[in-house]
């Protein structure tokens, strides 16, 4: 998309401590209420009043090159850091420091200030399970195996290429939960039953379906003029398959519409609820839900 | 781990008119600053008013039951239902509608107070393209597949069990980066020499390493007392790994006290300042990035 002039258009910085990435998603959230284009600069890993000048430096040697003024996203816990970058000639807006305050009043303990302190690294217990959840839906990914299959958390099914990957990676990376996937495919539909392998772990299905037509032309970029990428052979499978999830009281949701993320979560709402469970966990822990 | 007496204990909800993932981020960046234990309850998608009314019910619930007050971050972009989730007696931190006021002005244009602006999915061209990047990921994991490799973005390499498969995942996932990774292993080292495959794709390596000892316990679990696992060999694997990529002058870092997170974002500022290039995109893209 190549701006209108009528489209205001800024530079956006992402000032971190850290990756910058939850920096970058508010960020995006809060950018997307406005009709602005804008090109991102991250500057990650800003851990020192050293990095920090240089950062300042940048952000205002881009305001007096381009006359305008640049919009900086900052997360950093050191108020030091955040003086430092605040000296740059820009509309700062810094999304953890105002939510410290009031936090540490109503806990009546003062914030550490330390960097760092949401990391998780290898040697950490959660981390583990967390990449361990990433080894398991690999090897669990379109039906390869069925050992350890009692492990999963989640086993997702649905038609050939109905978003059930991206969607088990997600659920590992995000959530660190373990997932399996199996293809519902037309020999299940013709023994009009699911897959023997999956019988015994009923509990912890959950069917992702998807329009016709959005599945025909995704198929049709894998296999074009194919029987399996055709309108006609998309409808039947995605009838049989939302038939079978019902007959078995599978819950399901369509992806055609949403992102992998907006399913991840609809999925483990859904699956937390059925488990009648909260999350609960010390800080600095991963997202990784038990939902066992 | 379970709270000392001395430790306060809240209820954290993650009050959300999308997924709640961003929310969710940064209420643990901030929670981290302060030694609090506490349970969390996502309230995600809450888009309408009566959902906003049933989350408001369900924090001021909590909060009679407790007697203790609630810890409340939401991200919701339409006032109305901000104003909802107010009327509970909690503490109320909005991560979206304190930066949206002063972004206004800056911009001198109102916001759209539209919900979902954000928000991908399967039509959008850049998600599309991250799907890509995660199927290209897969396919092209621990050196499976030669196919294509010239449409990598990234080419990962390491001794087996140094994060190579996690980080390429993340990489694809987060950045929408296609990502292929290649192991280093004992034959490698005895040529001397770079897998054949990789070296039209010299550019685009980048080396991850791992302190042995850690190697060591890595792989001891896969494989406990294994030669393959010693902390010998593994002694001897890394050695050879960091002299072949220096000799090669390829960029290497170690994964061993650092997250996906941290590993990826780092990759892509080292790969961004190579090739000199800024992200610019559109408002509501993904986070995709152009590194060719």
């Amino acid at each position: 998309m190549t701006a209108q002039n009528d489209i205001p258009q800024r530079t956006v910085y992402i000032v971190s401590d850290g990756t910058g990435i939850t920096a970058e998603a508010l960020a995006r959230s809060i950018l997307s209420q406005f009709d602005v284009t804008y090109s991102r600069i991250y500057i990650p890993f800003v851990d020192t009043l050293k990095k920090a000048q240089s950062a300042r430096l940048q952000i205002q040697a881009e305001r007096e090159r381009s006359g305008v003024t640049p919009i900086v996203f900052s997360t950093l816990v050191i108020q030091e850091l955040v003086d430092e970058i605040r000296l740059a000639d820009a509309l700062h807006l810094d999304v953890i420091q105002p939510f410290v305050e009031p936090l540490s009043q109503e806990l009546g303990i003062a914030p550490h200030q330390k960097i760092g302190l949401s990391h998780q690294n290898m040697e950490n217990e959660e981390y583990k399970l967390r990449m361990e959840a990433i080894n398991f839906t690999l090897a669990h990914d379109d039906g390869i195996s069925e050992q350890n299959l009692e492990e999963a958390d989640v086993i997702l099914i649905g038609v050939s290429r109905s978003g059930k990957t991206p969607t088990s990676l997600y659920l590992a990376m995000q959530y660190g939960l373990k997932v399996a996937n199996y293809p519902l495919i037309p020999e299940d539909f013709e023994r009009n039953d699911l897959p023997q392998a999956l019988k015994a772990q009923k509990h912890k299905l959950f069917g992702l379906t998807i329009q016709p037509e959005r599945l025909s032309s995704v198929r049709n970029e894998r296999r074009p003029n194919s029987h399996y990428a055709s309108l006609a052979n998309c409808r039947q499978e995605v009838m049989q398959a939302e038939r079978m999830m019902l007959m078995n009281g599978i819950n399901y949701l369509s992806s055609t519409s949403k992102s992998i993320e907006e399913i991840s979560t609809a999925i483990v709402s859904k699956m937390r609820s059925a488990y009648a469970q909260q999350v609960s966990i010390p800080p600095k822990s991963t997202t990784a839900l038990n939902l066992k």
